[in-house]
């Protein structure tokens, strides 16, 4: 029989009072328990995560003393999650990323080594298969929005160059959607391209916009309950690799932006924060593409790969 | 600007090196943006519930150094688990159950007071609307089991008996499983009853046996991969209503069933284990119901249901 301990015939505690010493030894008697049906489990790091996952699972519920009525609204809620995610919606990523858990994982896995380009959140709009372009080429795929030149080098830690970098870029367009958030098959804002021999790229895509992030489901939800605003700050996504080296996932913020200061997914980092210089109409641009009147703006992103772990 | 730590360019530290003070405060500080962003909360409850889940996840996160491709993992085995839910599968009833969370949260929600009946999991076969039956009535509804007859008192913390409480039993039947479980519409082994004017109440149901629970999904699969057994001990459930005292969900599990010492939703109290004693073919039944020269068994649970909060 697993260990019990029956809870005596105490005298009668009002509701709401701290617990008793029988009370909290059988809360404490079910953690060990729950912990122990796991001692067969053949895989050391498996265990681990489930004994730790226990431990601080049982601490929350212990610790707010969580009621069956909370329990029950949490069921319900992730029960929502599930129901709404498909492939082109995915709810649990954005109940990470609002709780910070994607951006705790991120800061996790991306310890700081030298001068490294810091790391910050994939976000759930990443699509495999992106179109290729060459450096110079034009990300937007007709997506609405500000033409802007993005340009910088791909280097190492060393300040070594490094060519041929696969360099994935993606980015909502000016109305704040993704390409995968319209019902047909669009595909824009949204390529990838090599750095050249000398670890240099550039491209044309847009100037990011602030959007907020999908807020119709259960997460929007709870974020309206607790009084949090939906809006990410405005950003372009970077996915970098190159062989030897840490798979580099980040972004670009800009400067000015008000919603620098609270980002609903907590990815702003004050290294990622970059220029993008406005340019009036008319001005020359670097490749000799011609906007016209429009405006446009550019920036510069230099990009340090930390060699990959041995 | 929300508060930011630069990682300031350090000396390079080899994978999975304990953090440096740095990483360490770049992960507290995201933690502590995180608990700010609930500051606008207006509701005190729901702000200490979302503040106590960052920092106990936040804390799981960081104590086990959670790997991008484990983060991954997780968000896959969640949407799994909403998928296969739908209005006859609670899949994430079966995780909180067979984590331990619904019995602790049974536990955090029903102190030891006096000497009322212990408390146990809800599970997810319960359903509303259940037939009703006079006491003596049989709840089977044509389940394939063994014929069993339950007796007992409701009775209140000072002894005194409660006529008239709402009694719901359900059960699976013999093959393991509840009734909808089956793909028909039957209504099997299950019913609802009140307890007579001596607080007395009695029925027929099946012997329990015991079952899996659901595994033929993730949850299942975990199970598997940890090495656990999905058996869950042989019980029937109860759920006891009286106004003015508090609601009991329990169930009663089978002296000298094998699996008492496992049960796979930790469900099982020392003093919710019954006798159920074993009745040769053609014993005179209570009630003068004819079996004919099957065996049946009889056992006696006494109820005891605390005050209600004030």
């Amino acid at each position: 029989m697993l260990e019990q301990t029956r809870v005596p015939e105490t005298e009668a505690l009002p509701e709401g009072a701290y617990p008793s010493e029988a009370q909290q030894a059988v809360e404490e008697q079910l953690v060990r328990n729950v912990l122990r049906s796991f001692d067969e489990c053949q895989d050391p790091r498996l265990k681990q995560l489930m004994q730790s996952l226990v431990k601080h699972l049982h601490a929350f519920i212990r610790d707010v003393r969580l009621t069956e009525a909370e329990w029950n609204k949490a069921i319900e809620f992730l029960t929502a999650v599930g129901h709404i995610t498909d492939d082109r919606r995915q709810e649990f990523i954005l109940l990470s990323d609002v709780f910070g858990a994607s951006m705790q994982t991120v800061n996790v896995n991306n310890e700081a080594y030298g001068n490294a380009t810091e790391a910050t959140v994939f976000g759930p709009f990443f699509v495999e298969d992106a179109p290729l372009i060459d450096n110079g080429g034009d990300i937007a795929g007709g997506a609405p929005g500000q033409p802007c030149w993005v340009e910088g080098s791909v280097k190492d830690t060393e300040g070594n160059p490094i060519p041929n970098a696969r360099i994935e870029v993606w980015e909502a367009d000016e109305d704040g959607f993704y390409d995968v958030q319209y019902t047909d098959d669009r595909v824009s804002g949204r390529a990838h391209l090599f750095s050249d021999e000398n670890g240099n790229y550039r491209f044309w895509g847009l100037t990011p916009t602030p959007y907020p992030i999908p807020h119709d489901g259960p997460v929007g939800q709870m974020l309206e309950a607790v009084g949090r605003s939906p809006m990410r700050a405005s950003h372009l996504h970077f996915m970098v690799t190159a062989p030897q080296h840490r798979t580099l996932v980040t972004h670009i913020f800009v400067r000015g932006d008000e919603l620098l200061k609270y980002d609903t997914v907590f990815g702003v980092k004050e290294s990622l924060i970059k220029d993008f210089v406005q340019q009036p109409g008319g001005t020359p641009t670097p490749d000799g593409r011609d906007l016209g009147d429009h405006t446009w703006a550019r920036t510069r992103f230099d990009i340090v790969l930390a060699p990959a772990a041995e």
